[in-house]
C-alpha cells in the first residue's frame, strides 16, 4: 500500500473527485493524505470552480501552501484572493519564494500589486527584488529562501542555528557560508555537520572552492553548469560577490526541458513566443502561433520565388524536356531534407558543447563524407528509377548526377551555416529548418537545371 | 577568492597545463585544489597520453576516483588499466556503482570482463547485476550504492547507523525504509532524522506513502515523476516491491538533455543511432550516421517519385501553361514549412504532456486556425507577387488559391499524423520534418495542378 505506481495514483485521482462531487469529505481527506502536492495541485485544474473551493478549504494551511506552489499562475490568484485573511498570510508565508515569485511573473502588473499587498512587507519587498530581475536570468529563478552559516560559528552552534532557523528553508543539505559583510566565503555539507566534533568551526571544514553564478546569468549556462558539476544546489551572488540567493536543482529539470522545448521550436521555425502555458486562452495562443511562425514563412515566400526565378531563367530547357518538371519535387524535396539533417545535427551539437576549434572542422569533413556516402547511394537508386519510368538515359543520368551533387552541397551547406552564424554570435538555431532547405531549393535547382542545359546541349545534338 | 567564476576557472585550467608541460609538480597539485572533479576531467581529456598519466599519478585514491566518475568510457578504461593493482582496488571501492556501470556499458564485453576482474567479488557482482538491465531502463540508471533503515530501528541507532554505513553513500539527504523482507516501506529525511527525539521509532515518523518506479519503467517515465514532484532521488523496486537500488537527480539531468537531443534528431529524420560519444572513431561516426539516416531519405525518394508522378499526371496542363512551374518550388517548399512546424509542434506537446484527450481536439483546431490566419496572409503575398513577375491573372489567382488551401491542409496534415501515430501506439516523432513534408508535397502538388486544369480549362476559353 506504500508503494504507488503512476496507474494507481490515477485511480486514487478518480476517486478522490467522485468522492468530492457526492460530499464525502471524511472519505476525501482520508484518500487525499497519500496523495504527491503535485497530484493534488493536477485535481484542482481539473475541478470545476465550486468543487475547487470546496476541496481547498478542506487543507490546512501547510497542506495549501504546498498545493498552490504547484498550481499555474491563474489558478494561483484565485485561490489566494478566495481564501480569509488569517489563512492567506499563514499560507503565503509557507510558500517558497521562488514559486510565489514564478506564480506572480505569469500575471498582470495590476494583479501582481494586489497580490503582494497581501503579503507582510518583508516578504513583499523580497518577492518584488526577485521579480525585477529577468525571468530566464539566475536571479529570476533563485530563491531568498536559505539560511547562511558565518566562517566564526562553531559546529555546534551551527547545528542549533539550522534547527531553529531551517524549518522553512528550501534546502539545508547543502548550506553557504559568508563573511561578516555578506561575501560568499564557503560551503558545508549537513553531512559534513553531523560527522564533525562540535567544537570545531566552520571555517575549518568548509569547502572554499564554490563555484558561484552571477545573478545576471543566462539560465541556460546555470543548468550547464549544473548538469557538469552535478550540482544539488548553486550559491547566487552580485558583481561584489555577495550572497543573494540560491537556486536549486528541481528548478533546472524545468529549465533543460523548456531551452529543450526552445530548440525544437526554432529547428521548426518558430520563436519562444510560441511556448504558452496550458490555460492560456484560445485565440490568444493562436495569435501567437501566427506571430511566431509568419516571419520564417515570409522569407521561405521570397527563397521560394528565387527558386521560381531559377526555373523561368531555365525555361527553355524545360519547354525542351518537359520529363525534368517531373523530378523537380525530388530533388528539391531530398535536398530540403539532407541540409535539414545535417543542420539539426550541427545545431544541437554547438547547443550542447560538442563543437568548438578543431571539432567544428573534424565535424563538418564528417557531415560532408555523411553526404557523399549517402548521396552516392540515393543517386544509383534515383538513376535507376528513372530509367524505369521511362526516361531517357541522359535524362535519368542528369537526375542521378543532379542528386548527387544536391546532396553532398546540403550536407556542406546545412553544417556550415549554423557554424559562421555561431562565429558571428547569431543564434545558430537561426538556421533551422525553413531556412536551410530554402537554402538548399535554390542550390539545387541551380544545378539541376545547369547540369540538363549543359549536357542535353552536348548531348542531343 | 573562494568564489569561482567559469571565466577564471579556464583560466585555472590553461594555467595547470602549463605547469604539467613543465613538470612543476607542486605547483599543479596548489592549483588542483581549486578545480573541481569534472574540471579535472575535462583537463585529462585534452592532454596527451604521457602527460594524463603523469597527471593522473598525482592524485590520491580518492580523488582518481571521483575523478574517474566524470570521464568518458575510454579513457576510464585506459586509465583503470595504468594503475597499479593496490590504487585500482581502493579507486574502484570509492567509486560510485552507476557511473562504474555507466562507464562500463560504452564498451566491449571483453573490455567489461578484463575490468570486472579488477574489481573484489561483492562489487563486480553488483555491477554484474546492473549491467544486464536495459541502459535506458529505471534499473540502468540505479545506482546499490545506499543505506537503508527498517522500520523497527529507533532515531538514535538510525543516526548511528547512517554515521558508520553511510560515508560511500550517494546520498543520506533521504534515506528509505524497508521491512525485513527488503519490501519498500517509507522514506525518511536526514532532516527529519535530526529533529526528531532520539527514542522515535522510525515507522512512527516516516513518510509511508513512497512514489517509487519499477526497474523496468523507461527512463524518460522516471525523469517525468522527477520533474512533477520535484524529487531529489527516487527508489526502484522490482514486481514484488523490493527496493532495488535509488536514482539520483543528477542523473536525471543527463535523460532530459539526452531524450531531448533524441527527439531532436527525430524530428530531423534521424535515428538515436547518431547520439555518439565524443570520442568516437571518425569511420564509425559516418557508418552511424548513414544508416540513421538513409531510411528517411529513401522514403524521401518513393514519396519524391509519387510527386513526380503528379506532375507527370498533369503534365498536359504544364505544357501549355508553362509559367505554372516557376510556381512549383515554392508551393512546395511552403507546404513543407507549414507542415513541419504544425508536426513539431503537436510532437513536442505529445512529449510533454500536453496533448491528451479534449486538449487534443482544441490543439488540433487551434492548428487549423493558424493554418487559416497564415494561409491568408501568404496566398496575398503570394498573389500579387506573381502578378508583379507578369504572370496572367488567372495563374495569380490559381496560386493564391492553391497557396492557401495548401497551407491549411499542411497545417491539419501536421497535427492530425503524430496525434494518430500517438494512438496507434507508434512513436509520434516519426512523424518527422521528411515524412511530413513529402507528404504535404504530394497533397500540395496535387491541389495546384487540379486546380490550374481545372479552372484555366474554364476561363481561358
Amino acid at each position: 500500500m506504500a508503494n504507488l505506481q503512476e496507474l494507481e495514483q490515477e485511480e486514487l485521482i478518480k476517486q478522490l473527485i467522485e468522492l468530492l462531487e457526492i460530499g464525502a469529505y471524511e472519505a476525501v481527506r482520508a484518500l487525499d493524505e497519500k496523495l504527491h502536492y503535485a497530484d493534488r495541485a493536477e485535481i484542482m485544474e481539473e475541478l470545476s470552480e465550486e468543487l475547487r473551493q470546496t476541496y481547498f478549504e478542506l487543507l490546512d494551511f501547510e497542506e495549501a501552501s504546498e498545493v498552490l506552489e504547484e498550481v499555474g499562475s491563474e489558478l494561483f490568484s484565485e485561490l489566494i484572493e478566495g481564501m480569509d485573511e488569517e489563512k492567506r498570510s499563514k499560507v503565503i508565508d509557507n510558500m517558497s519564494q521562488d514559486d510565489i515569485v514564478d506564480k506572480l511573473s505569469g500575471l498582470t502588473e495590476e494583479k501582481q500589486e494586489e497580490l503582494l499587498s497581501y503579503m507582510d512587507e518583508d516578504t513583499a519587498s523580497e518577492v518584488e527584488t526577485l521579480l525585477e530581475y529577468e525571468e530566464d536570468s539566475a536571479g529570476g529563478r533563485m530563491t531568498k529562501d536559505y539560511v547562511t552559516l558565518t566562517t566564526e560559528m562553531t559546529i555546534d552552534i551551527a547545528i542549533e542555528y539550522l534547527r531553529q532557523n531551517a524549518p522553512g528553508a528550501e534546502t539545508i543539505y547543502y548550506v553557504f557560508v559568508t563573511d561578516e559583510a555578506g561575501i560568499l566565503t564557503g560551503v558545508i555539507s549537513l553531512r559534513q555537520l553531523i560527522v564533525a566534533s562540535p567544537e570545531t568551526k566552520i571555517s575549518e571544514i568548509m569547502n572554499e572552492n564554490v563555484i558561484s553564478v552571477y545573478d545576471d546569468e543566462d539560465q541556460e549556462e546555470v543548468a550547464r553548469l549544473f548538469s557538469k558539476y552535478d550540482f544539488m544546489v548553486m550559491p547566487v551572488v552580485d558583481k561584489e560577490e555577495k550572497l543573494k540567493g540560491i537556486i536549486t536543482v528541481d528548478d533546472i529539470l524545468d529549465v533543460i526541458e523548456e531551452e529543450a522545448t526552445e530548440d525544437i521550436y526554432k529547428f521548426a521555425g518558430s520563436s519562444d513566443l510560441e511556448i504558452y502555458e496550458e490555460d492560456d486562452a484560445s485565440w490568444l495562443r493562436v495569435v501567437r502561433s501566427v506571430r511566431s511562425r509568419l516571419p520564417w514563412l515570409i522569407i521561405t515566400i521570397f527563397g521560394g520565388l528565387l527558386s521560381g526565378s531559377v526555373v523561368a531563367r531555365y525555361q527553355g530547357t524545360l519547354d525542351a524536356n518537359a520529363a525534368l518538371a517531373m523530378f523537380m519535387p525530388l530533388l528539391a524535396g531530398m535536398g530540403g531534407n539532407v541540409g535539414t539533417q545535417s543542420s539539426t545535427i550541427t545545431v544541437r551539437s554547438i547547443a550542447v558543447g560538442y563543437v568548438e576549434g578543431k571539432e567544428a572542422v573534424r565535424t563538418f569533413f564528417l557531415e560532408v563524407a555523411t553526404g557523399f556516402a549517402v548521396g552516392l547511394v540515393c543517386s544509383v537508386i534515383v538513376g535507376l528509377a528513372a530509367m524505369l519510368t521511362n526516361s531517357s538515359t541522359v535524362i535519368s543520368l542528369i537526375v542521378g548526377i543532379a542528386m548527387f551533387s544536391n546532396i553532398v552541397t546540403a550536407a556542406a551547406i546545412g553544417t556550415l551555416v549554423p557554424m559562421i552564424f555561431k562565429k558571428l554570435g547569431v543564434d545558430p538555431a537561426v538556421a533551422s529548418a525553413p531556412f536551410i532547405s530554402t537554402t538548399v531549393d535554390i542550390t539545387g535547382l541551380t544545378i539541376y537545371f545547369s547540369l540538363a542545359t549543359v549536357l542535353i546541349g552536348k548531348w542531343m545534338i
